[in-house]
């Protein structure tokens, strides 16, 4: 019980930064498990200024390097990135039968079944807590908790800086790109923002949390992706205005032999508890026949949520579990199927800029009929001095490519200035 | 990890119902441990008109017998009560290096920490995830996904049956009696509702979860504990009009070496989480210094739920890791405290119900300005027929010893009817 772990740590950033205090406070926080002690570090800098001292620690150029050091007994990989240094030094880690905890949404999503294939072969373990929902044990729960439970469905915000632009946007009337500047300015934005803005990191972590719960293998490369790019202020007050919060959400459906994991900026009634996860929270609904609906709630980044639950898992890996990487064995998990567009069916937004000329809603409502989609309700705004009005209609619940059949013949009209937006509107 | 193992389960009401629907249906549902295979069942009748049949089983009509029995690997106690039969059967399978499985929260809060001590000197786990929140794995949570955490705080809604019969008072208008008396009828509620209504049950799994928080042994009986008994129509209604609603909140906070609990009813901001939590539903904010606050919210009971838990628990002894029963070795354990009411401070909600006597108002606040109590807000409704008015007033924060020095001097006073009613403000 009282084993004494080498630990190595690639990747310095915040997390890192908050781990090495977690280690360094607290060494003996893993009730079962012994003692983690920090042997040896990697990242892309040695002499970058940060919060704590690294000259007494093993510097590793190569992340590889130090995953094999005989020192390290546990590697924590905190690189970030689907391909590169990230995945060869998990790899070295777990073919040489090195536990791994990583925080790499990305690698997981990716390359998740080729890497419990070789966890398997080797009886290392491979966790990954801390790639989705930061300190929120989702993961866990998932993976453990809910094991006996075939979840349905899953719908989430997993995407903790699009879910603050979204918020600031209505909180302060400022456009996306000009709350997209003030977050890059604050740190809660990256530089290059596409991974988060364009749908991709949420589509990653759902991915992850999908394969969790329907036992399938993880598939980034299926999923059904958008981003909130497309989101204008305009959308925001006009749903709501029809009681509605425009929300990124993430959400994953078990299919027959397999499921299906998509990510859309959706509208949500006010009164939802997905609506009213505001700012950078995270928040995920979790059904199934047995548990009925569970919902999760928590700060999705930050250094502290997301070292603890690095942390976790490093105590998880001590106390000597022996499970399979996803939900089941890796030569058993099913596949994740790509979503059919014709086949699923909801209730859409679709918001359109015209001129005002006389018959456009007859042309509108004619487009929407002949695609087979029933007006649920419509909202005309007065023209402004531009002579551009916005026409928003809401759709009874019709199939996405019946909707989109129809946004295609709308954006035809002569009098329709730009292509118009659809969003979908969730189920409750 | 193909290893068949034996479960012996002892009582065979609804969660032992759906636990046998779960092992029968899917015998494999555990990725990590091989089978689970029913070989052994005990309850009070053997004849009882089941939904399943247990006639292949073998029966036992002593539940220690079936945890000594040789084809039993694996212990499941859904018996329930803190001594007794149940007690006795969890003693003799932790003693024999059995694992255990319960859902029982009266044994775990009240013999907690003797049971810890006999199972880690065996080495056989015990585990009890099904005792707090049904399906949500809100013990799991505390004792593996937030171990590196140190919890600050704890607050929920743990008990579904008073939640039930607060949101059906509200919602039809009728007394606490009538509600309760539907509610037996139902189902929902059991014949001797004392458990439920009087917030012990929630106090027994406040304890777990306090004592798996913050590193402390489970003792209910340090708790302090109000149930809703006392919690009129009237109160429900008068909260609403100044913005609240009253809820059972258990909560528990961590203390110097040690932590403390309490279950009271609580006057909660209608936009809060857990004013929100309507009917059944249990929900619990976990608050700590580095994850912020985590919101979890899902059914608190029924068969399925907690079954799943049950089941879920059984897949993680299957796995084999090597954890103490709480967040700690028995022996570290550091100790529950009882609430010191003089140090506790708060807002507080007082209603009082006076003959419409002048000075009447000038009195209670005479009362409140000797206790030190400073009111925030003051609201008289019209005179009735009967010539009894009820006053509600809200308070600044104060002790709650000062608190209940007021009360005291105010149920003296000549106008004053009955002796009023007090309940404490959440904190938000």
């Amino acid at each position: 019980m009282n084993k004494t772990w080498g630990i190595g740590i690639a990747g310095l950033g915040t997390v890192g930064s908050g781990l090495l205090d977690i280690l360094s406070t607290r060494p003996n926080f893993a009730p079962a498990g012994g003692v983690a002690k920090v042997v040896g570090v990697s990242a892309r800098s040695r002499s970058r200024p940060r919060p704590f001292d690294i000259s007494k620690l093993a510097w590793f150029d190569d992340p590889t390097a130090l995953a094999l050091s005989p020192e390290v007994d546990l590697f924590i990989e905190l690189i970030g990135g689907s391909d590169g240094p990230a995945k060869a030094a998990v790899e070295a880690a777990l073919k040489a039968g090195k536990p791994v905890v990583t925080a790499n949404k990305a690698l997981i999503a990716e390359h998740g079944l080729e890497l419990a294939r070789l966890a398997e072969s080797t009886g290392a373990a491979l966790v990954f807590e801390a790639a989705v929902m930061g300190g929120v044990p989702a993961v866990k729960m998932l993976r453990e908790g809910l094991v006996a439970e075939e979840v349905d469905s899953l719908a989430g915000i997993l995407n903790g800086t699009c879910n603050y632009i979204l918020t600031q946007m209505e909180n302060t009337g400022a456009s996306f790109a000009d709350v997209l500047a003030e977050a890059q300015r604050l740190g809660y934005a990256e530089a290059d923002p596409t991974m988060d803005v364009g749908g991709f990191d949420a589509a990653h972590k759902v991915s992850i949390l999908a394969a969790l719960a329907f036992g399938c293998a993880p598939n980034y490369a299926a999923a059904d992706i958008e981003g909130i790019d497309q989101v204008e202020l305009l959308d925001i007050r006009l749903a709501h205005d029809l009681g509605y919060r425009i929300k990124l959400i993430a959400s994953a459906t078990r299919e027959e032999g397999g499921g299906s994991v998509r990510v859309h900026p959706t509208l949500c009634p006010l009164d939802h508890p997905l609506a009213q996860a505001g700012g950078a929270l995270n928040g995920l609904f979790i059904e199934g026949r047995r548990i009925g609906r569970i919902y999760l709630q928590g700060p999705g980044a930050g250094a502290g949520p997301t070292a603890a639950a690095v942390a976790a898992d490093i105590a998880d890996v001590m106390a000597g579990a022996s499970r399979p990487v996803f939900q089941r064995a890796a030569s058993d998990l099913s596949q994740m199927k790509a979503v059919d567009p014709g086949h699923r069916a909801g209730k859409a937004y679709v918001r359109i800029l015209v001129r005002d000329k006389p018959g456009v809603i007859a042309a509108i409502s004619e487009a929407l009929a002949k695609a087979g989609v029933s007006i649920d309700s419509i909202l005309q705004r007065p023209v402004d001095a531009s002579g551009v009005v916005p026409i928003v209609l809401t759709t009874q619940p019709a199939s996405e490519a019946a909707v989109a059949d129809a946004v295609d013949h709308i954006a035809a009209l002569d009098a329709v200035v730009e292509r118009p937006r659809m969003f979908r509107i969730a189920r409750t």
